[in-house]
């Protein structure tokens, strides 16, 4: 991921010094745990993590560079991070690593490391849903124009659209919950997993030091079902971002014009056009999205590694690893504050709303010709012709309203009272059950009506 | 997907008649909860149900060809239904549908579907997890090669192989349930999700009915974000489904021959070459593998409706809901199927495990060589200067064995006992742990050693 | 692909009687070349050609049902085929398929399908250029805004507009031509490719007849990157598709309503809602595009096969092959179909294009200041300035307009004249290069200015 | 992409100071075409070269902290480096840029760099066509068992096994050029692409400088099929480097053993197994083509940007432009290093060749039996039945070859001399067509036989 959509702290967690600082750690847990059931000495166990924790304190640009020069000659990340360590440690390193197998510490330090991860990416769902919650709650009745194809359907309220994306990233926060879960397991159990040189209770000892499960098979690997399932997880929730942000998108539009991104002072919308305002806030978060999308389909190619494992699926996930994550980090955090800022115009979704001359009442005028007695194709035919015959003259100047229309058409005003279509073409009768829908996405129903 | 891969059960799922069968339900649902809630006559709920039930149950290829004449003029397939629909019921049919939106009837069918289908798949998890078992109780004791990069590694147990793709499926079952609960809803809520045209209650009481969950908000439709978890789901599985594949092809390759597919009397590997016997099933589930997999794709991209709903999703809907869960009830059914008659040669596993001059046990040996107190690095260059010294010269005439050469090697001898050695080279000591492997993975510890 | 999506044409390459038609034509092409080269007696090759041509012409259900029924016990399609044909043939059917393989005959056959698609989708290409061709001359000078970021931009041309989708349209013909020559290749040259049975002269022959170029190396199969290029080209054209629909959805949404799907007497938008006139076609095109797009990943994923051959690209390939190109060929002819007679509304267009109060021309007015000598980045504070002082303010009583706002700016005033003003904001300027660029895209400037 | 796989020269494209770079001759070609045609005083274009050129030559770290510094205001890239380089240039600057909007500058870059990038990518491919040709000339005559299904089919040569990739990479090659053309296209036609404030000519003389052609028709964006169908075909091109690697990987592994990456002196293949030699490039390339691949998806969903342009796309490019480009420049580098020096072992490959006991010339047999006038359906039988009893037990002591039991069947003895049966069960009649296969991929025969 470019620097430009990576923030510091989730930057540290795929840095050289936190993972050499996790397989130092798995490292010597293993050691101590080797050292209380039996096999290595204890004061040795000691030794390692004194020096080791020593060294690590230490760490610097002069290790990093010791150790890939080592590893230019090893061809072997494992080998040389030890190699460098055993310089640290002194003799007793040689009950370093003791049974164990590379990948028992690749693979636990990147479960350590995807923990770290959905941590920060849970507390920027908190951040998103935070935001969402308070503008959901300040727009509860903010009447707007509900759209389905984006063409004018029923009013409903400003808050409830804001909720109903509350509710998608609250469970993508449950998802991703499992997701961690899933990805959460330690893997001490030797060159093909049958603990010929370990004892399974060292790969329990160093799983509950690490807030870790033990994995129930490992084969050298922990098997990638896992890590398929989790980068998937993170193209749902990028989706769930998307769809957001394409939302906003439409709100800022110029004929749309109903929300905007806070512009800055001093920003620049064109370097040719003066007077631009753009989306541009939401347009990057599409395209985030569509990148941590992009990252599912190598996680899932990445599952059907040969026999007990192959290295495949190691140059993948050194890429998307950190990329997925940074990736999705960034967009939550500026989603958060975007919508945080969103700057809404509820006089001008009324204006849109009532734009069409009534005719987005069409459907419970339609109820109220039914509910008179008239069968529901030959209501649909009536109601139909009196709301495309405002539509499509909306411009002229003789134009008239959908009230109007039907308080001419004698199949309407033999059927339906003034009162009755009064009612129908209240547009609050949308904001009727917003207490029920606050109450369920939100466990309370929010604010009262004003 | 083609006939070829379509099993009746699933295919019935998605076939016209039971989508009409569940449209009728819901709608029916809805009427009789809209009569308890007091807006509909009783008894005209009940003439609905009556006629409706009556006339599904006759339901013929006449009715589908009534509904789809209908479509050609209206070019929306709810109302063509529901016309027909009201052929069939008479005077009554004006309070079917009341308040309602097409979509309350398709995405809550498309729910009832998708929950019919997960049960399908469920079961089919349930015969692969059912063969997994009893083959790898069979072979817990087999000894094979465990291989790394497919190059042999260390030995391990056939059964713990199989154990290790259990536990795979389990976790799949597992994601399957929660999958599941993810497209279990019910929407009844209106043009954009407002309740302005009917009663909350009525979803839940159709919800209740129907095994579902009321969607906390639907904006005319469920939100997308379901279906993309639940598609992703089919695709880890796919991905599953691919791994145990790609295992059976290698042991089937002529150089391994550890197993084989069952050969039916009568069957032909290859036109040309009668003495071929391929894995076809297996190549098979890999291709089947990637289709299932292709379809997580337009299901994320799906998320990202615009407003209250597009109808974008639909024709991607109509394609990947039948496609990817006949595709992948095929796949499952035909890998129970193949694991279930796997043959398996024990003796070719041994005998290739044996075959490379005993250096599969090198990491114990080193072991052994650093427990005498030797550093990890020179106990590493001896061992593998040893080893290579077998391996390379494998196919000449005075090639010697991995043990023949470290007794032979006077860096070893002074170390290292003749019984340590043999120790540390016993294959058998790879098998020791299984107990608690299994009980990992099968909550029991599987068969006693033989 | 379901019916709903599939036309007659293209359903038909891929049904199971052409299948058949050109197995016996590879077949009976081979059996001819082989009696030219001797290897065969000539009349056996005329009889096979006979008999077989009398058996394709009479091809029916029950010859279907022979074959499923021989492959029922044979589990190969090729074997059944050819002892059903030698069922037809008699005695000299031993002549047929001598020294060749399975793959031969199928991947000729899938190569020979392929084009004969793709040729049906070059004559949708050539629909679908022909109507974007006449809406951009009918509406070379009808004036609209172009919007980058959803945000009015610049005046441009309707005409322009479509003359871009028209350019990128005819890209994806060459393309398609090009990926078109990538996969009508022929192989006809043994179980791995060696010729050791079958005179390379016979591929030759058989290649020419059937218009394909015989494959430099086949090993059993044509190697699947030419299929890979193939199926991405289709994903690059159905995105093409994609764009022009989302553009499609944007003119018609109900803030814009600069254009319209073309809406059927007795057409209903919505159950619930009778006012509804939505953009289904193209909302329909959006989600065939990601179907078909979604094609291309197991087409990549088909590409390495192992060694000289497996056949797990068979089952994506059965799948793929049809579902591309009939979504493929139904979305290019709905497309042509609904740009053909898409509703289009230049005083809509002209209207929404002057709702913002003239400050679309803030960039002409930005280089005027810029021509009188003042800085670039001050000229840009002034024009921003004023620009933003109308559009935040347009929907107030006295929101003056942005030449209202210059007019009464003194650092405006001082340095440009009305008459430069004048000029600036003339929205014809935009029009003015139109010829050049429809010359560059249709190779003529078309309709003279009005 | 991580820096462990990035090697400088394709990084350096990629560099902020390669891009400010082709900006400032982007601007200073626009200019210099200004002044020709008129719009810009001739010694105002000169000083913005000579004063720019000096600014871009002495370009420094510094440089790029200012402009970031003014990014950090403006929010605006291009903005912040016209506001740099009018600090160097001074007041003719204010030239700079005249009539242009960013995406003039941004597109027009992007193709310049991915230009770049592609001519380097050329570069590789001719180095991985050379050593293939090498190796495929080297090996023209060393017989190996060619494989369907990972199944022993008929013997093959080695050389024509490397002659079908390099065909492969031949046309891959082909289509890099053509994806080359693609996206080398200028746009300089201003906010909207109607050419309003920038003469149409200086598109023309930017783009010939530039070696690019002009856009026919850009909306401020080049159209993004160009780069889907440029990023497809990347993806095209690394799926073939995974079929290479996965043959390799098949090759290497223990129970073939036929050919192996070279192993450095000092490499170490385990940490655990010292004995170990894995085949970690090609199963780092085959992770490497999952990467690649999976940016097609993105640059596919890239196309459909809104009306005349957003900007979701930006955040795609950013990352996949590199990490595409990057990948697959280092993969085609280690593909090419692999392949040159990888050790090859034809005695292993006879060894495997003949290790099945001759069923693999069943197919020839076959034929003889054939032509011998038995019925293909009996000859079938006939041959199946000895070669399946060799198969089956050739671990036996008592194993029979295939050519013993044709010997004492007498269904074969009868009709089919010993000669015949010698020539059909001669592995070198495989290799007769080599030089007419050579000829069509390398244009020349190769080397004689030995």
């Amino acid at each position: 991921m470019v620097p430009r959509y990576t923030r510091p702290a989730m930057e540290a967690i795929w840095a050289p010094a936190n993972r050499y600082r996790i397989w130092f750690e798995i490292e010597a847990l293993a050691t101590e745990a080797m050292a209380q059931f039996g096999d290595v000495p204890a004061e040795s166990a000691a030794a390692i993590r004194r020096n080791g924790d020593a060294a690590m304190a230490a760490f610097s640009d002069a290790d990093l560079a010791r150790i890939d020069a080592i590893e230019a000659e090893t061809r072997h990340d494992v080998i040389a991070f030890l190699t460098w360590l055993a310089e640290k440690i002194g003799p007793d390193s040689r009950f370093v690593h003791l049974g164990m197998t590379s990948s028992d510490v690749l693979d636990t330090c990147f479960a350590v490391q995807l923990t770290q991860a959905a941590d920060l990416l849970l507390a920027d769902l908190d951040e998103v849903l935070a935001a969402l919650k308070r503008r959901a709650f300040e727009h509860k009745y903010t009447l707007t124009i509900g759209r389905s194809h984006a063409i004018h359907a029923e009013p409903t309220s400003f808050g409830l659209k804001l909720a109903g994306h509350y509710a998608e990233f609250d469970r993508n926060r449950a998802r991703l919950i499992q997701a961690r879960a899933e990805i959460a397991t330690c893997a001490i159990s030797g060159a093909v997993g049958t603990f010929a040189h370990v004892d399974p209770r060292v790969e329990g000892f160093v799983a509950e030091r690490l807030g870790l499960q033990p994995e129930p098979v490992s084969t050298q690997v922990i098997p990638r079902d896992r890590h398929a399932a989790f980068f998937c997880t993170l193209a749902v929730i990028a989706s769930g971002v998307e769809r957001l942000a394409v939302e906003v998108r439409h709100l800022q539009r110029s004929e749309v014009r109903e929300a905007e991104e806070f512009f800055h002072p001093g920003q620049k919308g064109s370097s040719a056009m003066p007077h631009k305002r753009n989306p541009v806030l939401s347009e990057n978060l599409t395209g985030l999205a569509r990148l941590v999308r992009s990252h599912a389909v190598p996680a899932l190619e990445n599952v059907a590694l040969w026999h007990e494992r192959d290295i495949s699926h190691s140059s993948v996930e050194r890429n998307i690893g950190p990329d997925a994550t940074i990736g999705l980090d960034f967009a939550l955090a500026r989603l958060a504050g975007m919508m945080e800022k969103l700057v809404i115009y509820p006089e001008r979704m009324l204006a849109n709303l009532e734009s069409l001359g009534g005719v987005v009442h069409s459907g419970e005028v339609l109820l109220e010709l039914a509910r008179s007695g008239i069968s529901r194709e030959d209501a649909y035919r009536i109601v139909q012709r009196n709301a495309m015959a405002t539509w499509t003259r909306l411009a002229e100047a003789d134009g008239r309203s959908f009230r109007d229309n039907l308080n001419a058409d004698p199949e309407v005003a033999d059927k339906v009272s003034a009162e009755s279509l009064d009612r129908a073409m209240d547009s609050m009768r949308h904001l009727a059950a917003l207490d029920s829908s606050y109450r369920r996405v939100f466990g309370e129903p929010g604010p009262a009506a004003p």
